[in-house]
């Protein structure tokens, strides 16, 4: 059960790292929507590795195969199977690490729950599977697009190099450079640091910021599925993350109500706000301005450099990084943080749809 | 749906803030656990309006019945309801917004996604709701308590006045003072500054922190419902939340590999880490230490000062808070964040009775 | 979570046959329906024990009351809480069977499952449920009369006395005999059958038949929700509901291809179908003609004679029905196969909304 | 949604009879289960077209791939990817029906719902997609199995040929004959009746009887998940299934409830029924005694004659079956219904789990 996301507009992936395919199965898209497969495949190219010198040099092309669900370029409504067959494993880089936890990983607390697992590149653990939620997510994209609805995300923290407000911003940009900053002069620190940390064989965190523009209102459900909430979970769900907030966020905290409340006013003949603070959402619902929200990432787990550790025997062992890894994890998280967001707001539109006659 | 929460220890809440009854049901409680029916009531106190100085001097007993599911003491495995009459409603004091939109809350996008509201105290999105969550989230301690694990929330800031970390503090003592910080001194900066902002007629932020201990590892499930992203959902479903973060959390974005990863040692039988930036979770699933969190909560929307708005019909108006609230919402919330984390726990321990043969 | 149905328009309901009360939420109810109360109460009465010579003399008003949900008469589209409290409740009719197991009844196996149980009345295996699900259905009915659809329920057989087919009877005349059999002359001998029955302290079974006029065209789902499978499911899970079977049914499996096809052709701007073996549903969707169903009912299982039986300490037993019962049930089965029926379609006729861009 | 069966095990299947593959995804599945691949396979091989003289002449080898889910032959408690690439599909067989709404088909149904469809063999509502349930099906039997559940289904009627009752049969000799009936002598009548319907270029209907034996008591939920209630929609989810009757069924309600209730007796440690009318259940959960139940299956849609019927675009068009077809569902429905009785009872299994402290 674990393995789906989405009530109406609802996805469930399979694979490990090393297997010979990962994939996912959308139910629940709405018949007629023209899919455009070379949009899928352009989005899984801005997650896929190599894509850059700050990237990890491992070499998959992500290709994707669509298996059911679409009929002379149309969906059908049935459910549309996605696949991507693994390529490039180095499965012997990881036997040295089939016994050992290494830190930060995953690797205890699945030996842990299930007692038996895949260690080879972390198996299901690993973040390649958000491939799978990438290429679901272009989907969802082109669902939301004909509402009118646009997602952008960019890399807004690296380290303690910190971007200026999107609203300061130009997200057009945010692919004009591999670390995918839409400030070129942050861009240009961001990418410094990270070859730093490369070149020490360490690895450092970050933040990537979420924008969601148009949304119409009455977006969201009350209570405990609230729009917020589960942007939430979803991008807390992506690999190395350990913090989300939206709006106003943690440093609201410190606002006072007559400073943090949003006035309404009459623009026309839209209801709008005056500030936003609420970040687009009130009550967990859409108010129609923006939805921008942060998602904070660790320092990826692996790095080039002996740690101590113990074995599933017992033993103390001491493990270092092999294989070729990411310095650091944001900017390919870009379109992963998208793609999450675009599930959540597609999932919420299909269930907008019944909530008055 | 969106009034439920959990997939096999599953809530549905219902009611409203002016309506005759709020109330919660429990399905999937399993059978043979003692109800202890005071410590349903004492949970629900610490959350009560009413309670102190500090808190809205509206009265209400919120005395919980049960209605079903519970035979001689102990649940029975059917559905457990509960119900909590609403006393002490002046729905009058609400008749001046019955068609107005107040700032930063959910008028405006109920009625744009319903068409229809209860405009009395907020109807269906006042925070009235979270005391049936309460009331379930003692009964998931219960649960959780024979397991083991314990959950304790406390006050950790407010406006811009911080507590020590959590493992600098004695949660024992959270309940000494009213604020709910059981750091002393903070906790009479904090009031004084909750007393300050009251008299100014405005309202405050804060953090409310929570820390379970003894949690068994292999808790949580892996890929979308990753333990600390229903803890993330969970949090943000709560009224005024605008973020959440676990373990290193937004700070360690900043960290390096190398100084963030937490190494793993043998510890008798037990496999522990030296640090613990990871919060407790690895990979979405439990590894044994404390899983610790923020919970960043936004100033009261209510304030009683003037401010701008306009009308269901289009018309500018001016707003202004009646009837009875809080200058600061958490010292009440600590119970709400506690019960909701025990609501997760609680499920997560039951989904992992089969992860394996 | 067993004590749920449906996707969209779903209910939970709760409560033990001699518990407080019992009750139901629905959670899913689209904003704006107008709640006709009394409609509600009405239905409840055609279902509720004493209302005639043939049905269970215990005396129940089962009066309904709203806790949420609707506000000045109209649904909010947040959860619609319905309770009713239980009176006229003999508990210690059932000290006698408080550690037996009566035969063809629940009590061993909850017994078997939970370890615990609520023995008075049966608990939460008692029929006295479904009233909560005739509450909810009655609310499904006002959706689906919006939308045109009707849903008629009848007792077609009691025993071997077996009404003419539906198309040769007037389903409005149902409600004129107290058996629920709208051909007088079967009614008068069903009658007969059942005074019979109960004057040799027996019970009788008997055959419920539904039918659904004016469904609109592409309602239900391909594949596992097929709108018979849930018809199917909704029906099974009444008490006492041994088989289920829609359109030509059992009989049908001795036709051959060439007669049971059902043959197109248009009718003005209606492709219709000259015959209807399929009952209005081709793979899982319907097609607009009738949908007509036939739910078997087993006898009662509590009889006012003696029969053997073991309690839970394995002694043998001799129990013997006390209290007051049914002597056949299809009568007030009636209303509850409606209202199943009506909560299928309401939740499938919003599940329609967004079957298509 | 629709496309996905079981709460926690739980499949989700996609594919369209004649797109690239088909396929499904077990997410719940425990780990440590041993994955018999050559089991799967033969399964596969039972439901498989071309196996004998009375079933369709296409070939299909129905080979299964592993995608995910599996390491070192057993399972890891992560999605069980499950893969059957189409062959020998002859989609030209199928243009002339490319506007076509053939008679009894879901051709229609699908054009009013979706407004859009694969005609290609009838796409997604195509028998073909039960592929993937056999496929799926087989691991939920290598569960039971280790709880020693049996699971055995056989053809019971074709046409109005009627088997002996199950427990005057011998279970084991199913697979002796190529109709799947354990009696020889009704075998050998079975299939020639099938031979002359299908000389007719007709088509005939047909009763699946299953048996599960071994089933743990307390096994179902109560209230609307009851055992008999999922069992009953897992059958008439099945292509073709009119009706679904368990224990004395539809012929129990002419029976008193003096003869049909089944009386407790002690048998050694265990509590047992000395007659079996509830069919090994009751009140939704099982008794240990055996589960048996019948599924009616209407005749084959497709017919070698001439049909009367209209296109999309509202004309009169006469269709007539091309392409290879089966004259009789029944012999290739016996694993289906297997399947979907063992995934019933898997997820119930595994549901067990939660329902005592």
């Amino acid at each position: 059960m674990s393995n789906s996301f989405g009530k109406l507009f609802r996805i469930t992936t399979f694979g490990e790292s090393h297997g010979p395919s990962i994939g996912v199965v959308i139910d629940g898209c709405p018949a007629g929507l023209e899919i455009d497969e070379a949009f899928i495949q352009s989005e899984l190219g801005r997650r896929k590795p190599g894509q850059s010198k700050i990237t990890t040099q491992r070499k998959e092309d992500d290709t994707c195969k669509i298996l059911s669900g679409v009929f002379e370029g149309k969906s059908t409504g049935t459910p549309i199977a996605l696949i991507i067959d693994n390529q490039d494993q180095r499965s012997k880089d990881y036997s040295h690490i089939e016994n050992t936890f290494r830190p930060s990983h995953a690797d205890y607390t699945y030996e842990a729950k299930y007692g038996v697992r895949d260690h080879r590149g972390g198996g299901r653990s690993s973040a390649r599977e958000t491939a799978a939620r990438v290429a679901a997510g272009a989907i969802a994209k082109l669902l939301l697009r004909r509402a009118g609805v646009s997602i952008a995300a960019y890399v807004s923290q690296v380290g303690d190099i910190v971007a200026p407000h999107y609203s300061a911003l130009d997200l057009a940009a945010t692919e004009n450079n591999i670390v995918r900053c839409p400030d070129e002069a942050t861009a240009t620190k961001m990418i410094a640091l990270i070859d730093e940390v490369r070149l020490a064989r360490d690895t450092v965190g970050g933040i990537v910021t979420g924008v969601i523009k148009n949304t119409p209102t009455g977006i969201g459900e009350p209570v405990f599925d609230k729009l917020h909430a589960e942007l939430g979970k979803a991008m807390l769900s992506i690999n190395a993350v350990k913090g989300f907030e939206y709006g106003s966020g943690f440093e609201g905290v410190k606002l006072r109500g007559s400073q943090h409340n949003d006035e309404f006013y009459k623009d026309g003949d839209r209801v709008r706000t005056r500030t936003n603070h609420s970040g687009g959402i009130q009550g967990g619902i859409s108010n129609g301005e923006d939805i921008y929200f942060n998602v904070a990432f660790k320092p990826v787990a692996t790095i080039m450099q002996e740690q101590q550790s113990v074995d599933k025997f017992g033993n103390d062992v001491t493990v270092s990084g092999k294989g070729r890894h990411d310095p650091c994890v944001v900017p390919r998280a870009v379109p992963i943080v998208e793609s999450m967001a675009a599930l959540v707001l597609a999932d919420f539109l299909l269930r907008s749809k019944v909530s008055r006659l």
